[in-house]
C-alpha cells in the first residue's frame, strides 16, 4: 500500500509516530422498539442471552490479559461488571421482563439496569451504593453488544496508538488511556471542537478536518502525525521515517528545554507574580497538570461526571472526585482548585436532563439556566463542591451568569447547600470563594455590578469570542471570524479588569487564549493574575513571562487596546515577540 | 359547541371579532423521488394530468369569483399562471420529460419550471422577462397540488376572518391579504416569532403559543382575539359578544384620538424633533406607513423577496419593488428608506442559496457573512438598490456587521456594483449613505471604528439582546432572560451614541425596543435621532414623544445608565411615565 500525506488542521503540536488504531463510531441507529409481539420474545431471550455471554467473555479476558498494565481502579470496574452479569438474579431478570411484559431486549435491560442502580443506591452503606455505577456499567456494555456496536470500547486500547476517528465525543475521550494514545487524527472538527480541547490538555499531538481519512487508512498501519505542520502521513516511507525520527528528537530537545520552566514559578522578568494555572476536566488530570508546573487549576470542568451515563452522578460520587483534585493541589502553591459547576446544554446528548431539542442550544437552556431549574441536581453538587472544600483550596465558579439576577439565585441555592450540609454536621470552608465566569457579553458589560457580588472573575474567552461575534467557533462557515484578538473580545476583557481593579477582586481567565504564548505578554499588560490553560502549555507560558517585564506588557496593552482590528492587534503582538527575543512555537 | 377561552401571548394589541379560519399547514413530507422506474411513467404522466387541470380550475374560479374584490396586481399574478398553464408547451413539455428521461411528476415540474423560467429572463424585452414570475408561480401551484395540500392558499382567503393556525412562516405572510385577515390566534410562537413581528408592523391584534388552539377550533366559528390580554375566544355566548362590542369600540376610539398624532410630525415638549419611520417588508407596506404617519422607512428588510421561490429575485424584480418603496416614501420628509441588504441564513429554508446545516444558526453562515461569498447574489442586490436611488431617498445598509474587515469588504462590492452600473450607462446616486446594522456586540464595541468608514448607524437591538445576553429569543426555556432594558444592553447603546457623535453621523434603532412607547423617553433621551419600528406603533410613539422635554429624558436616560439590572430600568421608566402622565397601553 502507498504512502498517503494528508493535511489538515493542527491543533496540539507534536510529532509522534504509532500504530493506527482506526475506530469507527457506531452509526445512527434507529432506537430499538420498546415492546414486542409475544411471539418474538424467544428471539429476544436469545438475543440477550448470546450478549451477555460475549459481554462475560469479553470483560473476563480484559481482565486475563492485561491486568499488569492496568491501573487498579480500572481493574475495579471490570471486577465489578463481572459480577453484576454473573449475578444470579441481574440478566435471569431481564429475560423474565421480556417474558411476562412483552419488552424488547433492549427495554428490558434498561429496566432492570435502573431498578437494580436504584436499589443499590438507597443501601445504607457506602460501599454498597457505590455498586451501582457496577450495575450502570454492565448495563452499558449489553446494549453497546446489543446495537452490533464494536464491544472493545476505547478504553481497551492497550498498546501504543495513533487513534483514526471521525471526531471524538466527550464521551469517547473520558474512556482514553493517554498512555497508549500518542495521537490523534481526525476526519471532522475545528481548533475549538471538544477533540481538541482534550488533545492540548492531555499534550497529545492532533490534527483534526482531514476529509476521507477513514477511507485510506487501515487498523495497524504505520502512521506519523504531525501536529504543528497540520499533517497526517499514512503508511510513511523509509525516508520520511527518518526524517521524521530527526524532527522527533529535535521536539523532544525543545520540550526539555521548555521543561526546565515547568518547575519555575510563573514570574515576569522584574519579579511580579503571576498564576500558571491547568484546566482539567477530573481529578485524574491534575498528576500529569502538576508535573507541567501547574501552581493551582483555574478551571475543574465537572461535564465529563456527567456524560455517558444514564442517571445524575450522585453527591458521594462528586464529592471523591473534587475532594481528590482539591488534595492533589495542596502540594503547590498557591494550589487553588476553581470548580465550575455543571456547564452543560443542549449541543450534549444527557438524557436524564430532559433539555428539549433546541434550535439555536449555544443560546439556549444550559449551565446555569439549567441549574437554577433543576434545583436537585444543582444542590447535589454544590453540597459535593462545598465537601471537598474541607480538603483544599476549593473555589466554587457559576457559569453563563448574564447578569446580576442569575447571580444571586446562584449564590441563594450555595447558601441553601451550605444550610443542608450544617444540619447534616458535615465540614465544609464557610469563607469559600465565589466567583463567576464572564464569558457573555453582558457579564463583561454589567461587572461593575456583578463585581459587588463576588470574590473573584474568571474570563471564559471561548464563549465571550463567540457571542461577541455571534460566530459559533464550531461551524468551519465561519470559524475565520472567531478571533480572541478583536479589538471588541480586547475592550470586554479590559472592562472586566476595570470593574475588579475597583473593587480589588482578583481576575483570571481560562479559555484557550490563555495559554497562546503570543497573547501572554499582552494579558499579563491588561492586568490578569492567573492564566489557566492546557497542562501541556504551562511550560512554554511560564518562559514567555520571564522574557518580559510588566512595565513592557503595559505599554503593548495599552497600544493594544487602541487598535481597530484583529490584523493590527496580532501584528503588535509579533512585533513585541520579535522585540523581545520570544521564541514563539512554528 | 360550547364557548372555549383560550389564554396565550398576546403580541399585537386589539381586539376583533371575525368567523374563524382554520389553517393546516402541510405536514413534513418525504421529498419526492426524482427519478421513476420506467413502468410508473404512466401513472406519473395522470398525476400530473389530473395535477393540471385541478391547477387551471382553481385559478379560473378565482379569477371569475372575485375579480370585483381583487387588486389589480393579483388578478395579473392569476392571469398569468392561467396563461403558463394552458401553453402548449409547458405542461405538455413536462408529461415528456416524464416518458423521455424517467423523472418523476413533480421533478418534471421543477425542472421544466426552471427552464422555462429562466428561458424568460434571458429574453431582451423587460415584459417578456417578467414573465418568469408567472412560470414559478404555475409551477408552485402545481408543485402544491400532486402534495396533496390544500390548494386554497392563504392568499386567496377572500372574506372577513380570524386566521387560526400553528404558526406563519414568512411565507405565509406574503400571501396574506390584510383587508380580510382581521386578527391572529396562534399555536406556536412567542413575542418575537415572525408571526408576532408581522402582526404588530400590519397592526393585526395577535395572540400565539394557545397550546391546544386547533383541536378545539373549526372553520366557521365565530372568534374573538382580544391582543392585549392575551385571550382567543372560540364560539363565545351573547353575553361576550356584547362586552366585547363594547370593547371594541372603546378601542376605536382610543385609536382615533392617537390617529391624531398620526399626522404631526416626531417632536418632544420643546420642539425637538425626531423622525418617526417604519420598518417595512416590501413596497406594498408603505401605503399603511404613511396612513399611520411613518416619516421615513429606517428599515426595508429584502428577505420576503428571497423566500417561497426556486431562484434567487433577478435584479429586475428586485429594482421594482425598491423602486415602489422609494417612491412611495419621497411624498414625506424626510422621506428616507432604509434598504437592508440581505439577512437570511440557517434557519430559513432558501435552496438556491445552499446554506449547510448548522448546529446554531443564528451564530453561524448568514447576512452579510453569506453575501460576501456569494457575491453575484450580492452584486446583483446592490445594483438594484442603487438603481433605486436614483428614484428617492434611498440608503443602503449592511447587516450582522462583526468588525471593520466585513465593512470595508462590502463598501468593496458596493463599489463594484457602482462600477457595474456605470459601464452600463444607469442612473443612481453616486453619493448614496451607507450604513451597518448595530447588532452584534463586537459591532457596538468597535463602533469608534465603523463610524469612520460609513454615514449612519442603525441599532438592531433584536439580534443585539440576543448576542449580548446569549439568549435565542425564539427559545421558550430562555425567554424570560431576554430584555431590552439589561443594562448591558443599554451600555452597547450608549457606546455607540458615544462613537457617533464624534463622528457626527445619525443614529436610528430598529428593533421592537424602538416602537416600545414605555423605552421612547429614554431613547430620546440617549441620543437617537431615528425611531423606526411598525407602522402601527407610529402614532403612539409620536404621542409619547409630544408628552416630554429633551432635558427630562436626558436626565432619564443617565439615571437608568446607572441601573444593575433590567428590572430597576424598568422602575424608573415606569415612575417617568407615571410622572410626566405618559398614558400607557393596558
Amino acid at each position: 500500500m502507498e504512502t498517503v500525506v494528508c493535511t489538515g488542521i493542527g491543533v496540539s503540536d507534536g510529532v509522534r509516530m504509532a500504530k493506527a488504531r482506526v475506530y469507527h463510531q457506531p452509526a445512527v441507529r434507529q432506537a430499538a422498539a420498546e415492546t414486542i409481539a409475544p411471539e418474538q420474545a424467544d428471539t429476544e431471550q436469545a438475543r440477550l442471552r448470546v450478549a451477555a455471554e460475549k459481554a462475560g467473555q469479553v470483560v473476563e479476558q480484559l481482565l486475563q490479559k492485561s491486568q499488569s498494565v492496568l491501573q487498579e481502579e480500572q481493574i475495579g470496574i471490570l471486577k465489578g461488571q463481572k459480577s453484576m452479569l454473573t449475578d444470579p438474579a441481574f440478566v435471569p431478570e431481564m429475560q423474565r421482563r421480556i417474558q411476562k411484559q412483552n419488552l424488547s431486549a433492549e427495554a428490558a435491560v434498561r429496566a432492570v439496569t435502573e431498578q437494580f442502580a436504584e436499589l443499590f443506591r438507597k443501601m445504607p452503606d457506602p460501599y454498597m451504593q457505590e455498586r451501582a455505577a457496577d450495575v450502570q456499567d454492565a448495563g452499558s456494555r449489553l446494549l453497546r453488544i446489543l446495537s452490533g456496536e464494536d464491544c472493545t470500547a476505547l478504553s481497551e486500547i492497550q498498546e501504543e496508538s495513533i487513534l483514526l476517528a471521525q471526531d471524538l465525543s466527550a464521551s469517547d475521550t473520558v474512556q482514553l488511556d493517554r498512555r497508549y494514545v500518542l495521537a490523534f487524527a481526525m476526519e471532522q472538527g475545528g481548533a475549538t471542537s471538544h477533540t481538541s480541547i482534550f488533545a492540548r490538555s492531555m499534550g497529545i499531538p492532533a490534527v483534526v478536518g482531514i476529509s476521507g481519512l477513514l477511507q485510506q487508512a487501515h487498523d495497524g498501519d504505520w502512521v506519523i502525525v504531525d501536529g504543528a505542520a497540520g499533517k497526517c502521513i499514512l503508511r510513511p516511507d523509509e525516508k520520511m521515517i527518518a526524517e521524521y525520527r530527526k524532527k522527533m528528537q529535535e521536539e523532544a530537545q525543545r520540550r526539555e528545554l521548555l521543561t526546565t520552566y515547568a518547575g519555575k514559578p510563573a514570574a515576569l522578568a522584574n519579579g511580579r507574580r503571576m498564576i500558571a494555572a491547568a484546566n482539567i476536566g477530573s481529578d485524574t488530570d491534575a498528576a500529569f497538570a502538576l508535573q507541567q508546573g501547574a501552581e493551582a487549576s483555574g478551571l475543574l470542568r465537572t461535564e465529563q461526571l456527567f456524560l455517558s451515563r444514564g442517571t445524575a452522578p450522585t453527591e458521594e460520587e462528586q464529592f471523591t472526585i473534587y475532594r481528590r483534585a482539591a488534595e492533589a493541589f495542596s502540594k503547590v502553591s498557591p494550589g487553588s482548585v476553581v470548580i465550575r459547576t455543571l456547564d452543560i446544554g443542549g449541543d450534549k446528548a444527557v438524557p436524564y436532563l430532559s433539555i428539549p431539542k433546541e434550535q439555536n442550544p449555544f443560546l439556549g437552556y444550559r449551565a446555569i439556566r439549567l441549574c437554577l431549574e433543576q434545583k436537585e441536581l444543582f444542590l447535589t453538587q454544590l453540597r459535593a463542591i462545598l465537601r471537598a472544600s474541607a480538603f483544599g483550596k476549593v473555589q466554587v465558579m457559576f457559569p453563563m451568569i448574564s447578569g446580576v439576577g442569575e447571580l444571586l439565585a446562584a449564590k441563594a441555592m450555595l447558601q441553601e447547600a451550605k444550610a443542608q450540609l450544617h444540619d447534616r454536621g458535615e465540614a465544609y470552608d464557610q469563607q469559600i470563594s465565589v466567583g463567576v465566569m464572564i464569558e457573555i457579553p453582558s457579564a463583561a458589560l454589567t461587572a461593575p455590578a456583578l463585581a459587588k457580588e463576588v470574590d473573584f472573575f474568571s474570563i471564559g474567552t471561548n464563549d465571550l469570542v463567540q457571542y461577541t461575534l455571534a460566530v459559533d467557533r464550531g461551524n468551519e462557515k465561519v470559524a475565520s471570524l472567531y478571533d480572541y484578538f478583536h479589538p471588541a473580545v480586547l475592550q470586554l476583557i479590559h472592562l472586566t479588569l476595570q470593574a475588579a481593579q475597583t473593587r480589588r477582586i482578583p481576575v483570571g481567565m481560562c479559555g484557550n487564549m490563555a495559554g497562546d504564548p503570543l497573547a501572554v505578554p499582552l494579558l499579563a499588560g491588561m492586568g490578569l493574575q492567573e492564566l489557566s490553560m492546557a497542562a501541556g502549555s504551562i511550560p512554554q507560558v511560564k518562559y514567555v513571562l520571564s522574557c518580559v517585564t510588566a512595565q513592557e506588557c503595559h505599554a503593548l496593552a495599552e497600544a493594544a487596546l487602541r487598535c481597530d482590528s484583529p490584523q493590527e492587534v496580532r501584528k503588535k503582538l509579533r512585533d513585541f515577540a520579535h522585540t523581545h527575543r520570544i521564541q514563539l512555537p512554528q
